[in-house]
């Protein structure tokens, strides 16, 4: 198989969220990182646990690649179902990596940290679907640059439509 | 007098805001930065046009000290009432800096780059206050963690007031 | 299988040179590569050309994993053998993160951005192993911190010597 | 004055070496600092001990303008005779910003956090000026990439010609 063809066509999707998150939260991640995979995209996340950790357990349930940008200058705390750990020793400013290495992002709940995330993959013009996550309003207006949907089906169906189109 | 003294007292105040404003923002902005360094604290920004401009020059007019944070790998942008250039070359990562580099950040307006400066912030644990920027909402509910004020005086006395607190 | 050990015990391996470079370096990485991937260790590069695709060129024919480490914002430059390729936007400041990605450390050739590299690794504490690379030397001393060999199997055995003592 | 004029013509120095050092390299980098001062340039460094400490303090022996790039998150660590301390929380990779910084880097004695400096500076294409610091050697030749000095006033003014060339 021409192994140029198939990284050209690879997919990069960052799931962010808190690192610590109640069950609901858990299984919604690890749904979005099971979806991902069965598209065949790549999982990128911040490498530590709570929806980071689910999402790649989803994935790694359908043999998805997962990937772990650490803010940290070592491995230690990555979760065990990051395939490639990237320690960086950057602390926040690794969340523009996570950014950056998307093609889009799905934020899950989330605290400062994902919104963080979700405004530098915004000014990257990146597509960012939000499930149960922050809303933003500018001048009393609502801004809906963060798609939001309600379940995991919905949010990875969203995300391929818009890197299709 | 003691050099070693007076750096230990020395608060850093991180303005930030769009780098293209109407005339309106623009005025806010140089309000915000001439009353930071009537207060003696550094002013610190993005380097850029727009707000950050605006509230070097406010600082400048009271012979305040400025500070730009510059995400290029040259000085070529910088605005000119800018003292100190820090070009990093390290794009929208930079953002990171401006928060890190701040004791409280001033949100004046904004697009996505200041949301990611405001996030950032307030995930390090650092005071946010607001001038017509961005409102969050999680579950909801509105976030406050935002201070929202309505006009410089009023910004700037919450930033000194939380600082001393 | 369980697939936490399995992370715990994977080994990451940058290998460093230029991104322009004559054919009996590109073979010399090449093997290096090889022989990286044979041991089960994931080759970590800058992602780029010459000594980076080399080696994971090198890598990719024995099914090893590579991941590329790139300095700019897209996956535009990515030599075409890396599997996971990271565009960090950061510039040079990408180099620290290269090394420090790594366990250990091959330099092979190099200008001043491998020089970067290898100092960086240096100052972290991990083992630098070269083959005909850059040469230090402090006070009139030559400094050996750089463990010099001639050839791709005797690098890469000492990589492995030392990380294994 | 014309503030914008001042902002173009400011000259940034980068002193680089390590962060404890003996009374000799302390004398040595306190007077390369003063004489940077003299000149009117700004002198920037990692903001820490040692060789940056006493290029801060002579710097400041003239009403010089210093600044200090650490790698911490905080400014605890600052040098007293810092006047802007920029905390960036990046580790090592803030070595990259202290390059980026410069206009040209002046290197005194130093360890492998010296080297990366040097490397990455002269990887940007900006001049470094040596006093008793690295030397290099590439294929067995002697690599004059950083220019050799072997005092304080011989250092800045190699800096200076070159600057002005």
């Amino acid at each position: 198989m021409n192994q140029k063809m198939e990284d050209r066509a690879m997919i990069y999707i960052s799931v962010i969220g808190e690192g610590k998150c109640d069950q609901k939260i858990y299984q919604t991640a690890y749904d979005v990182g099971q979806l991902i995979a069965e598209r065949g995209a790549v999982l990128v996340c911040g490498g530590l646990g709570g929806v980071m950790e689910a999402a790649c357990k989803g994935a790694k349930s359908q043999n998805g690649l997962t990937v772990g940008i650490l803010p940290s200058e070592d491995r230690k705390w990555v979760n065990p179902y990051v395939d490639v750990a990237i320690p960086t020793g950057l602390g926040e400013a690794r969340n523009a990596l996570v950014a950056r290495c998307a093609d889009a992002v799905v934020a899950i709940g989330g605290q400062f940290g994902t919104l963080s995330e979700i405004a530098l993959a915004l000014k990257m013009g990146k597509p960012v679907v939000g499930i149960e996550t922050w809303e933003l309003i500018k001048n009393q207006i609502a801004d809906r640059s963060i798609i939001a949907t309600s379940q995991p089906q919905e949010a990875v169906a969203a995300v391929f439509r818009i890197l299709r189109a």
